[in-house]
């Protein structure tokens, strides 16, 4: 089997997973928050694990901003790892020998869902911004169709961090009966002001940059320096100001001296220019715009409404934060515990002691994967 | 006197200390800390008061990165009121009835000092990015310079925030002899990684700017979008997530509904979006790029070195940080302290609790115009 022979990532490093290859199902139409209809709809997913008979161990992990469909084994596309190969396989957190594993891309993405760069079927010609704009109710309206396709009624689990974890308290929000255990990480209820503040900007600098061109730069350019500086400042939110002080500090790149000029000098600098310029190799200008969006647009209404729409709700959570996370920073996952407990739902709450930043929750770490295995297994023993 | 009938600046408030110029000291060259020489140097400054006799009531204050010379009374070019008028005056912290105040533009600077905007004798052109990287250091020297001009031995105090605070610093280091008092304000005594992430990011997005020309626009166009981005990246750090939560929270501008679109929405999005319009007639894009780098390169040295150099400095200390100050945060002036008490100086050190962020020593606050009154007046009514 193919699968058994390449367990090796381009990167030399293996997976017991193998080789995965994404799938695709495509739906006649998806009713939009806005009002709009986006019709075809194109959902890419992979799975991991096999559905049992009573199609009771099926777990949903939700991507951050820029991830996708592929989140464990080795991509038969693209030869690289998952991106969250530390927490999903045979004896993982979430156990492909017990559970059935799914992840899809979300819908504005441009990892094979339907997105601002695929084709209108109406013109012939790539959506670019006639694309409507989705929220994260949209993307996970579009996964129920993609749950229902794959023929289960309810999941065991749906599980993510940041993004991925605003999808984890949609699902249990527009989907109470359907969500046995929640897993949000790193996540909110609502997008405050600062974090609003930190995408528009990036924002800005996408369509400042002249080769976006309204959007509608594909087959012609690409707007590479205003997605780069969009990632660059994604990426300082994503580190802590002290993970940056042990990685970094102020060393120079490869001199003694400063050279006194406007080169990127620091170690720092010569990184998140690294960063900004391999990220528009894979992702689409338009996407980050999209997701970005949807994004801000999170909210989950007010704490009183929330308490009472979650009352009694049946759905046991494990809300996971980080310390040094300051763009999802901890009082914001105390707050989602605070709503539930005041609703009586039942919730484990943790915040996990890192030196990374929001990024802490991608990054291998010990207490992430005992606390999911434990509360996945507790949960998975009780049955109903 | 017209500087009596005109106590009103452009938005109609009125100043005690009317209307004031700025003006021009020049002097022949400056030997900067990279090896060139800049030559000639213009400083653009203000004073305020009156310098005594004995020339020992003389005190210093230094800007931040955006400021100028102009720090108190109504401009007389622009209408405008000082930047920090609300510590500054008859009366005041820096008591111009008590004290002889100065204030001067930093060089590199396009507020009337030898900045990159400004014409190079030799080739009768603006400098652009030929003008030569300069330090806190140079700054300081140059300073120094108009010190000597103003016939003024030793400074009575220095007192600056931010990178006003990294020149306090730094004119302690440099010559200690000529500084009785000091106040850095919410600063430190090197800047870290993520300090350093975000000005790169700045003038990344300045420097993909196309109408930034490899910094030759004068007189031809400007890098307005790039500026933009910087200043909005900038003043999301000089705010607090609470500060930003408190004053925009999730407002959206004029509608009970999100329009779905790309538009400024969100309120937090349209004052961004102001700030960074605004911005850009009122300073250079590339005086931006190279103050961020002298930032950039402040770094005072090892701490061991450093309780060395201060050891039993004669100068005295007032350290003032902010509780929400999340871009120099209250850890900073901390270390300053913790350095200057190892070295025996006289130091007292208060962290003010506020939810402005970075830019609340620019707010009137009766702490902060309390600790500096009564500081200066202790110090003054001692003498040596």
């Amino acid at each position: 089997m193919v699968i058994e022979l390449v367990k090796e990532d381009v990167f030399g490093e293996s997976s017991p997973l193998g080789l995965r290859e994404t799938k695709f199902f495509t739906f006649d139409s998806l009713h939009l928050e806005s009002g709009e209809v986006l019709s075809p709809v194109t959902i890419a997913y992979e799975t991991y694990g096999e559905l049992n008979n009573q199609k009771d161990n099926a777990i949903l992990i939700c991507h951050a901003l820029t991830g996708d469909a592929h989140a464990a084994g080795i991509s038969k596309e693209t030869g690289k790892l998952g991106w969250w190969e530390i927490m999903i396989g045979p004896g993982k957190p979430f156990d492909t020998n017990k559970y059935f594993v799914i992840c899809s891309n979300v819908i504005g993405g441009c990892k094979g869902s339907t997105g601002p760069g695929s084709i209108n079927p109406n013109t012939g010609k790539h959506y670019g911004m006639s694309f409507p704009v989705v929220t994260i109710r949209d993307m996970v309206n579009a996964q129920a169709k993609l749950i229902d396709h794959l023929g289960i009624e309810r999941l065991f689990c749906v599980a993510g961090g940041s993004m991925g974890g605003m999808q984890v308290l949609q699902w249990v929000y527009s989907y109470p009966e359907r969500v046995k255990t929640a897993i949000p990480i790193a996540t909110t209820l609502r997008h405050t002001a600062q974090q609003i503040a930190f995408n528009e900007v990036g924002r800005r600098a996408i369509m400042n940059d002249p080769d976006w061109m309204g959007g509608d730069y594909y087959g012609i350019t690409f707007p590479a320096n205003g997605l780069a500086v969009a990632r660059m400042i994604g990426h300082i939110t994503y580190m802590s100001d002290l993970s940056m002080k042990e990685k970094f500090g102020r060393k120079l790149r490869n001199k003694e001296k400063f050279g006194y000029d406007f080169e990127a000098e620091f170690e720092v600098e010569q990184y998140l220019k690294y960063r900004g310029e391999t990220f528009v190799h894979r992702f689409d200008a338009n996407s980050y715009l999209y997701i970005t969006k949807a994004i801000d647009y999170f909210d989950l209404g007010d704490n009183k409404d929330l308490i009472k729409k979650f009352y009694n709700l049946k759905t046991k959570f494990l809300v996971i934060s980080y310390s040094h996370d300051w763009l999802y920073p901890p009082y914001q996952s105390r707050e989602i515990v605070k709503v539930l407990k005041y609703a009586w739902v039942d919730v484990t709450y943790c915040e996990i002691s890192s030196t990374y930043g929001h990024d802490a929750f991608l990054i291998k770490n010990q207490e992430q994967e005992h606390l999911v295995t434990h509360f996945l297994n507790n949960a998975y023993s009780k049955g109903e």
